[in-house]
């Protein structure tokens, strides 16, 4: 009797992650929002790894589609992506008569990207992102929010949005931006210096005169009104024309993102789009619209911050 | 050697609920939000009973201060209750010019009571809950929302809102109502009557000429908005005015809850108040104002729920 040589069986080394228990992604954060947790339902785990400037996690969602996680954070799922993504691009991109050359700092989804190139009267759109990662991983996962990466007029740059800023400072006045968008992670994590008044400095360097800024807030009036109040002070000391916005997305914390939109032009009303979107740019929107942006842009007698 | 006799350890039967496991209460409904729960960390438990009519759970929650939960949902959590109960009761007291009667339907815990009895104008406010142990229970842990129960303008009936309305039917023009509130629970539970054709015919019959109806409508745009269109459609069958609204309350499914107002009057704007708050009025919200009147108030040109 002889005995078949056998392989050992295969180790199956499924994915795993620290914030995955019994199947459920619960997003936790002690400090920003104890005692309570969105929870969505894991199918699969598509990746996970620590990159050179955070923690990543991607899956694939029962009811929210492919969902990316960068530091324990959601930032976006595919069911919900679309109300944040069209909010954060188009309030700016309207708020300028003629946007030609936009920039936009992080967003490595893609998502703003895509929203940006709708617009057809933009010459370019350049996209600055410190993790690389990130865009490898929607290029194979988040396919409807990387579809603009190889677009002709967008260009990526993989470097550090403040030494990107610091550059553009020293640029020629034509070369810089009509609108920027900064859609950074949390400050807890790599974008923890783009909260502060160094870089609304920065990002008023690279703007032209009538350029229009908007900022990722991390956080909303549920949460840090305190943290919030600081911000949007801090904004504008830099870009007096400032107002607060914020976007409804269920899988954010608390259903919602505050937003900063600011202008260097004293009399521009941020509440009201300077340009109407056309027919059909208009048909290829699923939030946005002028209405919504006055709603969501909120005028100076609603907001505690305008002391 | 004698043995003292010992009484047995007292056994301590701390209350339980099947939705708090590891000291968080989920929020988990299969049926209508599958794959995603919000979860609240509980502090200690207070009640749990089963009414005549549903599950209820009161806990003292981490965060959220104390929270009521019915058949699974939540209800009101003392940190963002304000925000339900001052849009579904000043969006319709404010769209009245002269509001002198109020009905509120549901409502149990007294919040709605609570913002109707704000408005000086009013000579009488009328609840009618089916389910008194949530008046009982909110009187003894929800402090700040059952404040109205003893006002002198207010009346409590205890019986079915259906049964009420249909002997309202029946009364003088004269003892009907300016204002209704539909402060239901969901239609899964003893509410589910609450969101048909006959529901809303019982209320017309129920309202004045120139009365503003406003009612939960248990959902909002990202969950069902098949759901949502059919009562909508619903409710202009009976009432050609019509706008779909919303507020946002972040204990709430995906952060939000839509609201249906209804007017007999077709040429009445219900995206904006009638009448303004006072001054002293206004001091006394902490959420609702003219301007967000008219950014939640959906117009006819923003919903899909106009065809």
């Amino acid at each position: 009797m002889t005995t078949a040589t056998t392989e050992p069986p295969a180790k199956t080394t499924l994915p795993r992650h620290p914030l995955i228990k019994d199947g459920w992604f619960r997003e936790i954060n002690d400090k920003c929002f104890p005692g309570q947790a969105f929870a969505i339902k894991v199918s699969e785990i598509l990746h996970t790894s620590q990159s050179d400037f955070q923690d990543i996690l991607v899956f694939q969602s029962e009811s929210y589609g492919v969902v990316l996680v960068l530091d324990g954070i959601v930032q976006c799922t595919e069911r919900d992506e679309f109300a944040y993504q069209e909010m954060i691009s188009h309030i700016p991109m309207y708020l300028h008569k003629n946007p030609k050359k936009v920039l936009v700092i992080g967003g490595g989804d893609g998502g703003v990207l895509r929203e940006v190139v709708k617009h057809d009267c933009i010459k370019s759109a350049t996209l600055v992102e410190i993790d690389k990662t990130v865009i490898e991983l929607s290029k194979k996962y988040l396919l409807e929010m990387s579809t603009a990466f190889d677009h002709p007029k967008v260009n990526v740059e993989l470097c550090d949005g403040f030494k990107y800023l610091k550059q553009v400072r020293d640029w020629e006045y034509n070369d810089k931006f009509d609108v920027i968008i900064t859609d950074s992670s949390d400050p807890e994590g790599p974008a923890e210096a783009f909260f502060q008044r160094e870089y609304f400095q920065l990002l008023q360097g690279a703007l032209k005169d009538d350029g229009i800024l908007i900022a990722q807030a991390s956080e909303n009036v549920w949460l840090d009104l305190k943290y919030l109040t600081k911000l949007i002070k801090t904004a504008k000391s830099v870009f007096p024309n400032t107002n607060y916005c914020y976007t409804m997305v269920p899988s954010y914390t608390s259903g919602q993102l505050g937003l900063i939109v600011c202008s260097k032009q004293y009399d521009l009303n941020l509440t009201i789009p300077t340009r109407l979107p056309t027919e059909n740019e208009q048909g290829l929107l699923r939030y946005y619209n002028p209405e919504i942006h006055s709603s969501f842009v909120c005028s100076s007698n609603l907001g505690k911050f305008n002391d």
